[in-house]
């Protein structure tokens, strides 16, 4: 193997269906995608599934102790288990050993192990997780904070929007990201307290193409490439966009097979409905990006199956081939020689 | 017309398609509902349309002398323009000549109209706006506010659960409403400061039936009867479900009629992908009410066509004949008397 193959460290052990469906999206990726995946966790369990698809001794596993449980205080935990697979799934990154972790695991344990053991990026006061959704043109959004920074100062948006420029235009490909601030109406005049800061923020920092405020209704609309918002908002939304695909596909059930033309309409319209499942579904997407940390991390869903875990680990490999890390820190050394942006 | 017939006072000069589409909703409002619409505005075009639609001397119309721009700062424009259509249509219920405002114009005029000139309901400090969605049961949700206060206190938060309970129970027929507060986990530790303190709140008022957070995902699930937030997350959340419809629906054009299997069975499926739409498109909803003050408010979307505006009118008119107001206002009686809740 190369040493260009990015090196992603697959928390084996995080998530409702661990280790088995995280070890199935991990051989995929490593099949399909051209990455080093590294298993970390429990060496058993990961070597009988891995036996059981005919791929032992074909992904390097990397033993871990024990597991941050979903219902434990992530710090406390943490320092309890410092060879919980999260720790060691950082350390490999921090060690260089790896180049991104991913992690459908305790999400808070995920944050702060990264926040411990990677440390902020220079110019970052708190990373936020970037959520990227489809729009109805042909380009995603990345939506960020989704959850990281339930309450937020002006100031942190403006740097969500500098790192989730950052990421739109070197690893999405979109050139001069249009920048966009979540809120309750168009006008500069609108929002609560936070939002009204945040736009004169946004509006005088240079380094961002801002280009005003963006409703709920704007942000799959393909106008903005970057949204921002505190975690609360964000999360909210997140949450509700991943529900809604489920509930219109329920209304589809419901509606689509009644009466006769109706059940054959349906019988005839089987592949395109799954086609259209698919880009409704929320498993296709894989996760949420970790941006602000010093390494690359993707926080998957607890619920993630392996068609989940393929997604984030390919989010991963695009975040490590197109040195995202970089660009950021570019940015605010760029920051810290032109300008001097207070709160 | 009996004096049971409710009056709803509708402003017809009120929104992008005011007063055309306002005045055949309301026709077709007072035809099949049977309520008595009062049109308030220029009389001359509201004729001119009456006309168009043989309806003239059938409805009632109130004489007003302007409008509420949509770029007008409210309170300076309600103060400059007594005789505007909001202002007058206000007042009919003031002077109990109406007993329902439906407005489709400027919301802020609207809701700073109607705290002006009818004030608000005894208990609560901030009225709110609640919008009723269509969940995956056969129930809907109450979700408040949806944008009247963006910047909350716990206790508004508190007062909106009381009156979305009363809503829910007196005018959606929904015995012993589920209570939720939108949150970030389901966790009573999880959330934003505002959230947490709202929580204590909640659970510890025993007018309603608080059953715990309501993530992103459970808005729509009819876990839930009433969900409270503030005004800025409610608003994102109201404009982002409003608009994934039509993602939805874009989605749907451009898969479903793919080859020739998918061409036939679009043809068949016509009639019934006509019903889906009409479950998914936000022109169905109405609009929000405008909870607190001491009359009873429909404020519909600026892009209000006919048929949205026929919806507001019969959303007034069931707010009407269940006497939501006197259903709070006991709420709050017996508060005075059992309960001081601070916040």
């Amino acid at each position: 193997m190369g040493s260009t193959q990015a090196r992603i460290a697959i928390d084996a052990m995080g998530g409702d269906y661990a280790p088995a469906e995280i070890v199935v999206g991990a051989i995929r990726a490593q099949a399909e995608l051209g990455i080093q995946a590294l298993l970390v966790g429990d060496p058993h369990p990961i070597e009988a599934i891995l036996k059981q698809h005919n791929a032992l001794d074909q992904l390097e596993i990397v033993p871990a102790e024990s597991i941050v449980e979903m219902h434990e205080e992530p710090l406390g935990a943490l320092r309890r288990k410092p060879k919980a697979s999260i720790n060691v799934a950082m350390d490999l990154v921090k060690k260089q050993q790896a180049d991104a972790v991913v992690s459908a695991g305790h999400s808070g344990a995920a944050m702060a192990a990264a926040l411990l053991r990677l440390g902020r990026l220079p110019g970052i006061d708190r990373p936020a997780i970037g959520a990227v959704l489809p729009t109805i043109m042909s380009k995603p959004v990345i939506v960020l904070d989704v959850g990281a920074n339930v309450d937020c100062r002006p100031k942190f948006l403006e740097q969500f929007a500098v790192m989730g420029s950052a990421y739109s235009q070197y690893v999405l490909g979109i050139d001069n990201p249009q920048v966009g601030l979540l809120n309750i109406g168009e006008e500069s005049s609108k929002g609560n307290e936070l939002a009204l800061r945040t736009y004169q923020l946004l509006q005088e920092n240079s380094r961002i193409s801002f280009i005003g405020n963006a409703e709920g209704r704007d942000v799959l609309s393909g106008r903005f490439d970057v949204v921002v918002c505190d975690g609360f908002a964000g999360n909210v939304l997140l949450k509700f966009a991943e529900a809604i695909g489920e509930v219109l596909l329920n209304i589809m059930r419901e509606e689509l097979p009644q009466g006769w033309r109706g059940r054959l309409g349906t019988a005839l319209l089987k592949p395109n409905l799954r086609r259209l499942k698919q880009r409704i579904d929320h498993a296709e997407h894989g996760g949420g990006l970790l941006l602000g940390v010093d390494g690359i991390c993707i926080i998957g869903h607890g619920s993630s199956q392996a068609p989940t875990v393929f997604n984030a680990v390919r989010l991963a490999k695009e975040a490590v081939d197109n040195r995202v890390l970089d660009r950021i820190r570019v940015q605010y050394q760029k920051t810290e020689a032109t300008a001097t942006d207070g709160e």
